[in-house]
């Protein structure tokens, strides 16, 4: 049997989590993986009155965990600086690293992989992206023999679980809300909603498959929070539905990244992923398009994650020195991206305004695939549905400003179109 | 760079594809892995004409090449005696093994990896169940910390296929024929359409997810050949569609194992495979539902799957000795379980027919969930859709003979329906 003694630094919910899995699953982590496990170290500032850790030393000073004797640091703590900090000195001591933290990541994450490299030790990260589904290794470890062409993915279980809930006839404010009671969304939802979650994350996987930076350079980041119940009315009606998409893809020699709404295809594999579900769409030379989907959030599926990557590192002789020294392929710049567009405008009922509205874009050569007039609302304003030809994103921002600014025009929104 | 000298013994579609994806992809597969692969020697009875390896020592007789300084040998040779003697010879000598041969561990797995376990080598099969889609290290890397309680997968590409097809309104003949003429199914159709390759590829998944012995015992084998295009029709106005499906489930302490074509929720993941996908949904206890898909065949994919072994055996230091040792659990009599049934009935369209079929249920205390008189054929006779509460599958047998046997009824055929 392999032994590992590790350090747990932060005892919040996902630090518990781990720990009461690490107890209560003991057997069949022995049983399946040949490792024991043994936590020798736990640094907490203060205790987590749902879960008393028993004949384990408890350090104040998370940094003190770094003095015990142990194969490998849980950072566990969150938030960036003092995990970069905690992170650098682990590794600088030698000491394996295993972390759940996104942020620190995604903005720290060549530094912390350069450094891990220097010192021959290992950083894994498998629960920092869709929590256990194993997302990481899939990519790290079982497509080695492949090249992968894009990923694209739903990565945020919050903004899933609400757009899954419109879809079914509810408004944006009150899924939120019971996003919230149901502990799916944070008191300040920000995070997740407006698309910076998802962007960490699509971050990690692109730099695990195309070598981009971390942190990337500026990438096009949007959230779910202008997204109307009736969109998924009028998306259905054309055969799509609304979901947040990120995206990273090999475009000739440069990477497109990117993390916003999208309309895609209702019978395709992602649009079928409800709730909190997390899954990715992963393309390849070899092995074509895989997907793989599961939850990504909670206690135990961090912990699993987290145990899988301990078990990796109490079972493998090999180091991750070449996983970051791929090309830093340049990213794209997104006002050079062609989308088709939905638009939804709601104008004045009156002669004389589709010719206004569509001229604005025959102004601009963006050609029009379908238009439809919608009945009137309660105030007489008429809803518009139009689906456009490609153009480029930079016709984009200049377009929604036109027609916002027009007098017979009210609302005005967009979604992209993904395509296959 | 980590090296490894193999031997590669067979020299059909899937060896010379090895070789061309380690000949084509050496640069990507080593930057990926830090793992550097070199074909040391081939044994091939006869050249193949599609596929000069250059510079390489081919052997006639395949047994000699585990003469040769090797550290892995790659069984692509196929069919069940021969490569059980081949590898047990392997391991004997030391030698890690990787196999892409379903067959052979389906039948002589068990002793195949006691053998293994005592010579403290590694036999690897990633490519045995769906080509490269990395379903096996799933099972037996990622989710090292999680009980399994179910596995249930569409595990057979043809048959997928063919369903698939037949959801579109194509019939089971010209369907099989396009399938072979596409290269989806063999000339020799009936491993696929029979249910037996899905079988082999769940009993080595219940035996990594449960222990159950390889060969397992008897278990309940159904393929496609009896399914009929207007089963999908009164499938689908039920909400349903038919697939065929492989399952192994932690029923209490035993475990239930069969493959049989099910009526399952047309919105379901499972239903929403098409053409050739392969996939499987696990249920776990720490990582909730995980579902994992991608193709399950092919020259390329079969690569993949043997390369992500190869660079597992380069970069890891633990032995499967574990993997194993698990409790055999019993498996579950087939005749004991209960399922609800969808009954296809043609009969005779004359006053009492209803009473007389739905009377054969009533004598056997089935109940009926629903019972649906459709439209009259052609030949005046009329088909009786009925949908009947639980039953246990003893009675199915009883129950379908004694309709055959009723003077007005003419076919009759029974589905299993998956139940969530």
């Amino acid at each position: 049997m392999k032994k590992l003694k590790i350090g747990i630094c932060g005892w919040g919910n996902v630090a518990t989590g781990l720990y009461k899995t690490l107890e209560d699953n003991r057997i069949q982590i022995e049983s399946n993986s040949n490792t024991q496990i043994d936590i020798v170290v736990i640094g907490a500032r203060r205790d987590n009155p749902k879960c008393d850790p028993k004949n384990i030393t408890i350090e104040r000073d998370i940094f003190d965990v770094l003095n015990h004797d142990i194969d490998v640091l849980v950072e566990l703590i969150g938030g960036v600086e003092v995990a970069r900090e905690l992170i650098l000195k682990s590794v600088n001591k030698g000491i394996n690293v295993v972390t759940a933290n996104k942020a620190v990541l995604f903005h720290h994450g060549d530094e912390i992989f350069e450094k891990a490299n220097l010192n021959n030790v290992k950083v894994l990260f498998e629960s920092s992206v869709c929590a256990g589904t194993p997302i990481i290794k899939l990519l790290t470890e079982e497509l080695s023999a492949n090249k992968v062409t894009k990923i694209a993915g739903m990565l945020n279980g919050t903004s899933n679980f609400i757009l899954s809930n419109m879809e079914e006839g509810s408004d944006f404010k009150p899924t939120l809300e019971l996003a919230q009671k149901e502990g799916y969304a944070e008191p300040d939802p920000t995070f997740d909603i407006e698309g910076l979650d998802a962007a960490h994350k699509i971050g990690i996987l692109s730099s695990l498959a195309f070598g981009t930076p971390l942190p990337p350079n500026d990438f096009y980041i949007e959230g779910i929070s202008n997204i109307k119940k009736i969109d998924f009315k009028y998306a259905k009606e054309m055969g799509y539905t609304v979901k947040h998409l990120a995206v990273t893809k090999l475009n000739e020699d440069q990477i497109e990244l990117r993390a916003h709404p999208v309309l895609i295809k209702i019978n395709s594999y992602l649009a079928n992923l409800k709730s909190v579900r997390n899954g990715i769409e992963v393309e390849t030379d070899l092995l074509g398009t895989l997907h793989i989907a599961g939850s990504g959030a909670g206690q135990e599926s961090t912990a699993s994650g987290v145990i899988s990557d301990l078990v990796h590192l109490a079972n493998s002789n090999d180091n991750f020195s070449e996983k970051n020294s791929k090309s830093k392929n340049k990213l794209i710049n997104f006002l050079s991206l062609s989308f088709q567009y939905y638009f939804y405008i709601e104008a004045e009922d009156v002669p004389g305004v589709m010719a206004l509205i569509t001229s604005q874009f025959a102004k601009k050569k963006i050609g029009i695939e379908s238009i439809v007039q919608k009945e009137n609302l309660k105030n007489n304003m008429v809803p518009i549905v139009i689906i456009t030809d490609l153009f480029v994103e930079k016709d984009h921002k200049d377009l929604l400003q036109t027609l916002k600014k027009l007098d017979s025009v009210d609302a005005v929104r967009s979604i992209r179109i993904e395509l296959d």
